[in-house]
């Protein structure tokens, strides 16, 4: 069984501690590879970034699916392209934003979401509601530390505070991590906050390898069906299927 | 790792369906042990038979926790009891319509359930809602064969015909099997019908194995906390805590 | 016309006073018969307590149908088994909490609930969400005092400053009282308090007297038709309908 | 206990049928007078008419409150001016549409509203909504017969094939009448439909009544105490304040 | 093109400022007048001025059709009488409240209210769930400034520091204005606050204009077409139709 | 006025169409420019079009704000990348299903779309629900005639008739066009139809005229202010910011 796990930006120190932390919840005989993408920014914090992503990612969708990947998970908390992976992709691909929400869900009544800029609440927003956990998801409180600065060791009392503050004001059951570059701090901050911290790369890759174990793909038909053949010109020409 | 499946109802040959399909999910390591609730109804086809399953059900809870059960599965397409089973379980409680219903989730935009008698179809509906799911069930469909006749070889064909209608009619891209006696009708449907098809006993085992390798409990704060002890009477005497 | 009020614990004094203030509101000729549970706990402040509450709740509406009750209250702010009474009786069935909430809508924009334990608080909110008024009820406020110690004189002002407390946070038009322990607290809360306080135990009578009034019980079909006859084994043996 | 029964259209014998049928409900010592606007259209079938109701209406109140009366029902489904109304009562003020799917809500999972003309039914549904019942209001069923053809003997089998169809198609636990004039059609179409009829004019007689015997009135604070004082002008200057 | 601004209530001076506010945004061939209503309340700050504004607003409604008014604009926050005066006009009617709504949509994720008296917040909330833009209404804040004190040059101030409050309590990107009458203090808090300021008086103006350009004027099926003809008596018999 | 309207896929003969629907509804002093997107695909049909058509037509964007373009338009009925456009542009941006949809939502109670491909319908739902219309968005209806066909004279009919099956299925009051490849179809559909039809691309040019001359822009705090500057590497490099 191999799960690829995209890391949509170009960062690869951030994907080695994704990797890490994907394969520390791996099964024996499952294979985790991480890749970096090589088309984009640096690091996601605004809905251009967001966007900009997405070519690249899907490329390592298409080379994935070349390669004989089983299932994928796409490790940046906005889900970037989600959906168009699902279209390319035959096995199982989740977002760690919509794994971790819906593992955040089966703990409690709820959860607030402890992020990197505030600027990118509004969106995760709009996704707890496309995913139906808006009910469950009762704060998202932005950090404003950048994400290229979450290795920083510094940080990590800033976001564990920002944690407790975020449980104390929304009556919350547990934190989820809205960054997959936060994902090597879950450990800390479980032990630091008291509640259940919700890392969104271990909880995509689990179900990933659950879906995969049940022998369930995205569905064939309508809207997730392979895209239609089509031409691309200019930068993307490359895209053409 | 140990998780216990209970099946709420006291047919001890749906116990063994049950746990076959469940141990045929689990990892090599994980231990899976289906118990057969000892007070209540030989099957569960009313909000009078779900909510009397309850106390059997609790009691197979606490009798876990003595023996060291890590997680638990609730295999009941009502996920009776399952608010206070979390209160009194220390690890994750799932029941198999959460799970079912979240799984197919991931995998296209909608679902149908294909269940057993059709006055159970409302209290699906109410689950869809409360798990924040109702967006993507597209509808409830009944099949009125009650749930002891689900072993009967004559009735796989009227099911595999009922999820193939419902999936015209609702335009789902995935089938959510609505009763824990199906289970083992899960690939037999698969093939039949053309769309994942997603059984909830293993649904809900793999999910509960992914949240222990995650580290993942109950929140252990207000809501679900152990349940204050209490003086219970008359034939609930022994439910004293 | 016979309305029996079924009190789901087993403390008889709470059972007195829930006679007492569904009495003060029946009209000359209905007869308002209070009843305790037999079998279960003393008070109910947890899911566990609820469940565990309504096999012997359910056996009173049982006895009731046998000795011709015409309709009946669940004294109880969780509405505990609300459904399945509803499956087994002809005629009306109301919970407090549904009663309540119905009638605090008519009396303005939003109400505040001021409960007991606060853990309680989400069980009150998929209620109101259940019913159609969680539009309308602005917050659950949790006092933290046992239900068995409401009948304490010291703990009325406590109450009435929670309730003033709920009315300035929410901006809320009048309080719900989430507790049948409440009920004689409803005059003294009024005058303290200064918006209307409404007591499900009264509101229920008079709702349920107002559906036998209209020649109206729950409908037959489908959903809430009579149980299916079933085996029920073990300590539940009893319950075989 | 006075009830006034506004017909806010200016049909006086719709207003006769209307106070039969709610006194018919009341309790022996419960006053029940019907008046009919003096200023309005002869039945209300459109936006326009409802809007043109209402200063009658609001008159009547005014008047209402000078003689005495303790509670009011608004006897026109559209539940036209139901907020204002409620600014200037003392007690409590019900509209039948109101009145009518809060009832209906307590009888099983949904209910059809049956009606006259199509062209009201997305105001019924804006009701639905705002009283948190859309949830339970399956479907809205025109017939297409004026309010004022409703007396006629030849509609009464028109209205209950209506009712049948919409059970049929909607899958609903009861029927509710979309307008005051079908009133006294509630017993023959029990009967001839069978499942339960729910008039608004008797539900509102009955829930004001019982508002009024729990001592409940809107609240005075904010959005529904009293309209501050204004100058009116032209044909309403009758109507200052 | 000739575009009717309605003021639904009967101060001139405010007829004045309204038109003067859209006829600068008006394109150099678009005719705007702007009218008084004729009967009914100097202002409109309670359910009851809202009701009472409607009749003389939809006289102005009939008058304009008459002399071939090519769509009109309702200019109170309120929206008094919009459907109304959609089933009587033949082209695009808006009210002011929905123009700005929907235009503050377009501007960021969300924005605050800023209004008169506090007690009409409710009903502003009530238009915004109705318009399906309450997901973007963070908040609706009263002054507690009467409407006809808006032209008094003291309040300017509390209004803007009303603004200032709702954007950081609300986190919100832009204001509406909850008052035709505050529509000349546009330019002023749009510098003052720093937000998009949005005037509804303005937006439903251009948005009128724009939707005559397109061509597109209310449908004529079912629930707008005009009203069917009716008999109105009383002080109202002047309306029949 | 300079309005850039931006075709995001890579057909010209589209964009001149688009262009001749956008100049037909600008007032005078308006300038309207399309511009064709340089990269992605000839059309867009599937979430991987769509995301693909995003960067080549955020490029457009950049370079409209540097060619002095004061607002714009995406004219792709998926509305591609218009959060991220938000943020680079100063002025208003609007996508077309955003402008359709509020525009229908003023002249009726609900309309249908129908649009090309029906694999996007789960798409064009999404937009509804975003945009708060999900109320009114009665249906989407695919025809499964491909965007570049859609001007074949021969598929007109077509259109007509699932349109008019739309209006009668939905019971709609108007006809949202699903893509801009219909624009030069509204005059002819809604001579065909009956009912008012809305093009988006149309409806998109006079909303961002109308937000111009009422001064209004997207707001610079938060969530759409200027994307934080950011490496990008690969393909994309040029867009770094």
């Amino acid at each position: 069984m191999k799960i690829r796990v995209v890391n949509p930006n170009t960062t690869s120190s951030m994907t080695a501690s994704i990797e890490r932390c994907a394969r520390a919840v791996a099964a024996p005989g499952t294979v985790v590879e991480a890749v970096t993408n090589t088309m984009g920014p640096a690091s996601i914090e605004s809905h251009y970034d967001d966007a900009l992503a997405v070519p690249g990612l899907l490329a390592e969708i298409v080379r994935g699916e070349a390669e004989g990947a089983d299932g994928y998970v796409i490790a940046c908390f906005g889900d970037p392209g989600l959906y168009a992976a699902r279209e390319l992709a035959r096995g199982p691909v989740l977002g760690i934003a919509e794994a971790a929400m819906h593992t955040a869900g089966f703990l409690g009544r709820g959860f607030s979401v402890v992020t990197t800029l505030g600027r990118t609440a509004g969106h995760a927003m709009d996704l707890a509601e496309r995913y139906g956990m808006r009910h469950s998801c009762l704060g998202v409180h932005g950090t404003d530390i950048p994400v290229l600065e979450l290795d920083d060791p510094k940080v990590r009392g800033v976001i564990a505070e920002a944690c407790r503050s975020a449980v104390a004001a929304d009556g919350s059951d547990a934190i989820v991590l809205g960054c997959a570059g936060m994902a090597d701090l879950c450990d800390y901050l479980t032990t630091e906050v008291g509640v259940p911290v919700v890392d969104g790369v271990g909880a995509a890759t689990v179900m990933v390898q659950g879906l995969l174990t049940l022998g369930l793909r995205k569905s064939g038909r309508g809207e997730f069906a392979a895209p239609p053949p089509k031409q691309y010109t200019g930068l993307l020409a490359g895209f053409t299927r």
